[in-house]
């Protein structure tokens, strides 16, 4: 296969990423490549030599996260085409035969372990915990006779010739990963009335209301919040850039007006992309904040400009 | 002479608003008719009796103020072109011959009466007060006989027959009232680089936070205010509209900026004009808020939706 | 009677304000003096000549408003005790035997003849229209045989010796006047659950954005305003003074932190009371602004300082 | 020792926490335990076997941020009582006799490499680069002789009988990781006035504006921010508490008024402590905000509730 058709994901195989590239509708017609880091998947796309990456970017029980939100902020940029929202629920895998009473040790990622140490403590309250670099490598080191028992995916089983004793293991309820599928900048597909878009900006160190400001541009054109996430610069103490997920496409009118607003204030803006959301919810467009009022709001301007403010027909104050 | 050449203003002949229309340059060469009300003074402009009406609007001492704002903010739309600032001191005006001492009756506009309390007080302990009609009305009555002395502007004494006993009298410090000169609206003159933009303001009158969201308006675009008057709708109790003049030119694109963004957050805008400040006092432009930061924000976005975010040379985020 | 049980109000006898003040439980037990102006009225009640003064306050047909929200802000100080509101509608006002058809001449104060200018065009259009110095003295003037009729209060009939022969006159629907009952500051009466307080704000005159942060002392703490009017200081164009009501008592824990907020915030406050509203509509008071709330916090802070912040049982961070 | 006088800290020993808290001043007479996890050094003091713990808290080199961050805002209380800032600049280990030019294999913790990425690339570009545990634990794989060279504090030489060849590297100017000293719960410590206070805040999670209500907070009390970090409250996508550190002392009226808000503001916060800012930077502050402003306002409101508002002597507007 080509590049054009190949993507990459933080592997190994038989994590949850895997999992979710496998949702994917195009999965099926494209080369799919594990690597060892999120910076890894990333860079082959960067360098052409795959044309997406699927990487975890919040809440991952494979890790990863601020991983993902550093590398979408700096070097040559990338954009967002897709998330991919994964619930997370463990299995148990063990060699065929393997009974639960036999159990003396488990292993599996070491964030794994808090999503499954209630169920740990109350069916399992003397096996030993040892943490594997992957939940796939559990599942590998099961496989080897390293271990009695791994947490890992369900679908992980059948990789390594082992069975799941027990499925659907989480402590938290609503568990889930969220995923984004990154290629390089393209024009942001349509949208779809149920959109997210992304950016990071950094903020002026010296200005102490700066992070206030930049949530009344998107307050003031009704634009909600999905996701705010603070990372350090890199260049002292106290210098921050955030990553910020709103609602809506980058082609409505409030949310292009909302960026341009953050471009003006901020010393630098990095547009993710815009993209459907994974869970179909659409945002509420307040009063006022429609494509409409903005452009109607365009075309009075002009009227003023020109010396014919009262012209579309009679408004209040006229009457 | 045509009415293309008729200035109105509110009369009658020998106030303070005399006084102001004759420091427009045009004045020498144009028709200035008193009129006995500011909507009378207005009104025929609207009909096109008259090319232009001067009419105080903000700290009167002939009154008037109220009946401009409501004036301006209703009825057929008209524009302001230039505001005139006009110092306020006192002539006390006598028949010729009379003596200080002799002083038993003053009058002049009840507005002008807290503007010269102390000077009486001291000056004139035992002189008897009564209101007239305008300053210029007071100064006829000294001429019939009526009062022995009247306050009003020295350049009234000439038109009266009288003489100016004592000039210079205020009580405060700075004392200035501010006229417009209001036509039929047209294009804006072009920016002077200190310039005002006069607006009135309608408010949803169920939303208890809507007076706050228009002043961010203003100060998100770093958009400074001037002025800001609230003013009854007349429809009933608690429903304001508000009058408000900010430091700018329309076709400054913070403040055409500001005006979308209000024509959008409220139900009604009236554009009244951008005109130059009397006071020639130029704006802070706030960082972020030129025009070429405008334009390069616009110009960013059109990248960021034609699929090329980062191509104006390298950004912060890239180095 | 003394000075503790009289009261003054806007005269003279026969407007509407006498209306107003004969709705007071307490006025059939007070002497009731008209005064000529409402600075006369106020005066005597700083004076200690009486104990309260009925004047009112926001958009009434008898003129006024400027003059005591004026008078409220500056002098010795005075506190509002009660408000009332009245609806305005007016009678037309003639000598015993007069028919419609023979109005030839109409009168009544100037405010009044915005509000009946419809009724006017319909039923009289002929009629000629002259100004009144007040309500009641348009009646007076018809009494006296100058004019045919007046616009006046249906109670005004009576005392001029006229009849009402068309009632309930009013072009707006909810023409409302609102007074206000003023005495000497003295402790506030207790909330009724339902009340209003009022204050007069002077902002710094040099900072561009201190009316956006008078506002947001109030709506951080959930407190929605009922009223805004500007007021020029005197001291130089741009330069105000804020009369402001709002919603609660101020023995409510949110406005009393608000009114402390001010009071950092603007160089002088002037607090003029806390009062039941005359239309009982008790505030929405908004989640974390409750008094409850308001002394818990209180209580943490003190924790906290003392070294035992979590002690008050189990937060949701420890769960 | 007792455990009264034992601190505990992220270990093992030789790591640049270790560096840390030998600048404490009574790190001398104090039995300093290092400890395998940031959790670990914490969870001795919850249980009462240490004192205190140094763990890193930003933008360390360590890595151990998160692990603090999250271990701070759950569980039992614990308090922030200091915090040292440490300049990070790393040294090359090696056995004593090697050359530069022999060394074929580095290591290090992963967080270190970006730091030296740079230096490697230009005197070292052949080296190949392996991570190890901790900076201490790469030291200690040199001395074992498992790689020629190691990157870490020059004073982990001698602990591992090793030699810097070379010193001071670092490729970014002002690396620096804050460090903070965490007890148990108690009285905090008497302001210095250059003071830092640290909460956790939950939010609302359905309520759009909440961290804007936030920031607006401190902002209204003129208290500057100098960190905020959000964090997953592992609840489901989406939902996240900030870990905020703001100028000033919790007895600071300005900061302790903030905390009160917060506290209604919020469903849950959590105090972490008032501590000496390791800068000695002294807060700006703003005009109405100093603890005499506080004072004097919550004199002046019991004054209006006792009704004597003017009583302090005459303010401007009684002038």
């Amino acid at each position: 296969m080509t590049a054009a058709s190949r993507y990459t994901y933080l592997g190994p195989e038989g994590t949850f990423t895997e999992a979710a590239i496998r949702t994917l509708p195009e999965a099926a017609t494209r080369e799919l490549v594990p690597m060892i880091s999120v910076p890894a998947a990333l860079d082959a796309v960067r360098s052409g030599e795959a044309a997406g990456a699927l990487v975890p970017i919040e809440n991952s029980v494979e890790g990863g996260v601020v991983a993902t939100v550093d590398e979408l902020a700096s070097g040559k940029p990338l954009m967002i085409y897709r998330e991919v929202l994964l619930p997370i629920a463990f299995a148990l895998l063990v060699r065929p035969g393997t009974s639960i009473e036999s159990i003396k040790t488990v292993t599996g990622h070491p964030v794994a372990q808090p999503q499954v140490r209630g169920w740990l403590r109350r069916y399992l309250p003397e096996a030993q915990w040892e943490s594997a670099a992957s939940n796939a490598d559990g599942a590998r080191l099961v496989q080897e006779g390293r271990y009695d028992a791994a947490f890992a995916g369900e679908f992980a089983a059948a990789i390594y010739g082992l069975e799941p004793l027990v499925t659907d293991i989480h402590d938290a309820h609503n568990a889930t990963t969220r995923f984004v599928l990154v290629g390089r900048p393209a024009r942001p597909a349509a949208s779809t009335g149920a959109d997210k878009t992304s950016v990071v900006l950094w903020l002026r160190a010296d200005h102490p209301g700066a992070l206030l400001e930049v949530l009344q541009e998107y307050s003031a054109r009704g634009v909600n919040l999905t996701r705010i996430e603070s990372r350090p610069t890199g260049k002292g103490i106290g210098q921050y850039c955030f990553s910020v997920d709103c609602e809506g496409h980058i082609s409505d009118r409030r949310v292009g007006d909302a960026l341009m607003g953050l471009r003006r204030l901020c010393p630098d803006v990095r547009f993710l992309g815009s993209y459907p959301r994974a869970d179909h919810v659409e945002p509420t467009v307040r009063a006022g904040t429609t494509d409409e009022d903005f452009l109607s709001a365009a075309d009075w301007l002009t009227r003023c400009l020109d010396g014919r403010p009262g012209e579309a027909g009679r408004t209040a104050s006229e009457r």
